[in-house]
């Protein structure tokens, strides 16, 4: 393990590109090869402008690698959600009680160029486009391309190479395909698949509807959300079964069919997307899947990161947070010193890996907890008693969703566990009857509540570990 | 969906064969395919004597095709648990306070030989051997086989295709790389691998050691099992990691190594199995996975059944049972004449996938309760409870252990919510010290606690389903 090391990134995407930003800075020279065009210079995305949402896990990685102040230039800061029934009605859910706690809209293509930029400037980087990797000889740390433009094949052969190529890794398929070690892995998906759609900016290029909130059409069933765009747009994204319940992918074929569903759902969101018919038959319809796997590395020459290692549904808006924050955790366990990479990368699984389970699965209980729970009387009170706590108490009172988004320095599993103990504890002292609110209460009242929280969430805890043994 | 339908089963080990004999009984027309030779008339496991766990469960599926009996012939019951410490010492622990329950140490090829022999009485059954399936082009049903013996390939074209081969199932495999839908899949390896011993008979052809038991050597991180057979012997299986710990398979390289192992952690086996060192060169070291996928079927043309769709780990001693219940299962959805094959595939799907992955999920709890807290202080009062409240109220108290074993009537996953809930309580309550026993508990003193255990088992469940909402 050392600086002359020949280091290959297969994948120049969110995780690749500043994962070689990073190893730059710390003086590894790295080669990066992309299957897909530079996105800075040719428009990929075809018009359609893909948004994800950036938080402090996010930021915290972009902060060590010096680049938070420019990502900042592109967020738009979204404070809550905004709940739209379907008489258009609207209500608004904040993400945090205390102020200065919200997430942000930023364009994947935008902070990908700002990226991939920043990684440039360095010689000890060079990144190469339309290189697609069909395939990885891991015993000999050999990689194999085809270059898109070309149609050439050829290998490279590096010290260590890092698979940083996403859901549908090459890497990650080698480990199943070279039968080296006994490889877990799991793809699961939801019966759900998506469609993005486009609400255009106003005349003078101003967003329709609230730019401060993220948007949500809760159905029980299906749901709608949008989130703003620096252009006045909004991109709007349809979670729905492809098979299942009365309108689904496969049977919303017609254009009068597809009429009939937005008008009767979301007929607010109708009126602002005007080519909802052309849109909807043309753009692709997605899967949601969560992959998990273990060991992530072979040896001491290659090690999956990111999306690659623990792809994740859009549900949290955590997945390209996670995979940042892997470089954080990463860095920090090149900081220790370990002297090999076989030991760096089973010190990062070790200190990473039920971080990104719980993830995973805490985004699937948001799954169920946005299209459904939004609505429900004894959520919306659970809800409200939070904002009254992290307002009365902003450091004692941390939400799951807080602790998740807006504590950094807590893992996820942590704030797994203990989150989860916290709804529990809420949701059975609200639906027991047994705290009450309402809608001004005294700190004296929500010091009572706080206290019974923390003592409930603690005897959760308490009871949940002597069951494990 | 007829009775002239061509029905292609692909493999005919324990599920397949009773699936064929069941199939046959309700007057279907059925060909198996299995790619080993006949292990009536072959000599498959090369001496070696495999056996299983014969429960409840298997038993039921046994009795709906008439072979409950014969079975009986060829089980040896186990009525608990005989567990060895280091200094030779035991202790038994029963699997149930009621009489009359127990589960059965059977002969895998004893057990797989009956049930070809009874299929083949039917005349609408052929079994065909040494025909190994090499992948199903699942949209035409069409299934690609080797003859091992000729070495030529060929083809069968059938209306319907079953696929009972096994965790390494080739239709399942096919289901992924044909592509027709997304595929749900999951395998997961423990650390830990397996390797079988022997215990062999004594002169006079006796059992060495109690043959009423399944014997333990819990040892934390690793732990050796022993069950009776027919012929006198015992198979062993010893459970370790494969590289983790003082002692794994990947350093018991040397006879003196496997000799101070054995002679540390197991002297009282080491003395009773000769060949230890011939035995544990030679025998080969096999994974310890977990499976599971969805969907199991395709339309109306293909279904996955028993180890194929839902592999697990032995611990709970189920694999047998869950792969014959799925035939009790699959029967009954036959009796409601749905009218084709894809809504009989659906409606069994439904029916059974929750059950299959909770004995998966139970089957690996059991792995770290059979190895380590089987010699717990709470855990053993927990069991002495347990046994107590099951002998004086054999008609009110059941153990997760009992239910997931002896109750055949509710399924696993209804097992594992109970289950789970009342060891939560019990446990918490005697480590809370809310709970007392002594040698001689009088029934008063069991009414309280079993009063006490119903209700913190309800609440423990009423509050789940409150946070789950």
């Amino acid at each position: 393990m050392n600086k002359k090391d020949n280091i290959l990134i297969i994948g120049a995407g969110l995780c690749g590109s500043l994962l070689a930003l990073r190893l730059a800075q710390r003086g590894y020279k790295v080669e990066v090869y992309e299957s897909r065009p530079d996105l800075r210079t040719t428009d990929i995305s075809a018009g359609r402008s893909i948004n994800l949402a950036l938080s402090d896990r996010g930021l915290k990685a972009l902060r060590l690698c010096g680049m938070e102040e420019k990502a900042r230039e592109i967020c738009i800061p979204m404070y809550g959600r905004l709940m739209h029934d379907t008489k258009g009605n609207t209500f608004s859910s904040n993400y945090s009680g205390r102020e200065n706690e919200f997430i942000n809209s930023i364009s994947r293509g935008d902070l990908n160029a700002i990226l991939l930029d920043e990684a440039e400037k360095h010689e000890n980087v060079n990144i190469h486009f339309n290189k697609k990797c069909k395939n990885v000889d891991i015993e000999n740390t050999i990689a194999h391309f085809k270059d898109y433009k070309t149609k050439k094949e050829f290998s490279i052969n590096a010290d260590v190479i890092f698979g940083t190529d996403g859901a549908g890794s090459s890497l990650r398929k080698s480990y199943v395909s070279e039968r080296k070690f006994l490889f877990s892995y799991s793809q699961n998906y939801l019966n759900h698949g998506y469609k993005e759609l486009e609400i255009p900016a106003d005349k003078s290029g101003k967003h329709q509807i609230s730019n401060a909130h993220l948007h949500i059409w809760p159905r029980g069933d299906f749901m709608l959300i949008a989130l703003p765009n620096m252009d006045g747009s909004f991109t709007v994204t349809l979670f729905l079964s492809y098979n299942e319940g009365e309108f689904n992918f496969e049977n919303l074929t017609s254009e009068e069919k597809i009429t009939k569903f937005f008008e009767k759902e979301f007929p607010d969101a109708l009126t602002l997307i005007p080519n909802i018919l052309e849109e909807f038959t043309n753009n692709p319809t997605g899967p949601l899947g969560t992959i998990k796997c273990s060991p992530w590395f072979y040896q001491n020459k290659t090690l999956l990161m990111g999306d690659s290692s623990h792809a994740i549904v859009p549900f949290y808006g955590q997945g390209m947070n996670a995979s940042f924050e892997d470089v954080v955790v990463f860095d920090e366990i090149l900081n220790q010193d370990l002297g090999d990479w076989n030991a760096v990368f089973k010190a990062y699984q070790k200190a990473r890996k039920h971080d990104t389970d719980a993830i995973a699965d805490l985004a699937i209980d948001n799954f169920y907890e946005m299209r459904d729970h939004v609505a429900n009387p004894i959520f919306k009170e659970k809800r409200k008693i939070e904002m009254d706590l992290e307002k009365t108490f902003p450091n004692q009172y941390f939400s799951k969703y807080s602790l998740v988004t807006f504590n950094e320095n807590i893992g996820y599993y942590e704030a797994m566990k203990r989150g989860r103990a916290q709804d529990k504890a809420l949701l059975n002292l609200i639906s027991g009857d047994e705290v009450h609110t309402h809608l001004e209460m005294t700190k004296d009242e929500l010091v009572v509540i706080l206290e019974r929280v923390i003592l409930e969430t603690n005897t959760i805890l308490e009871e949940d570990k002597i069951a494990g043994m």
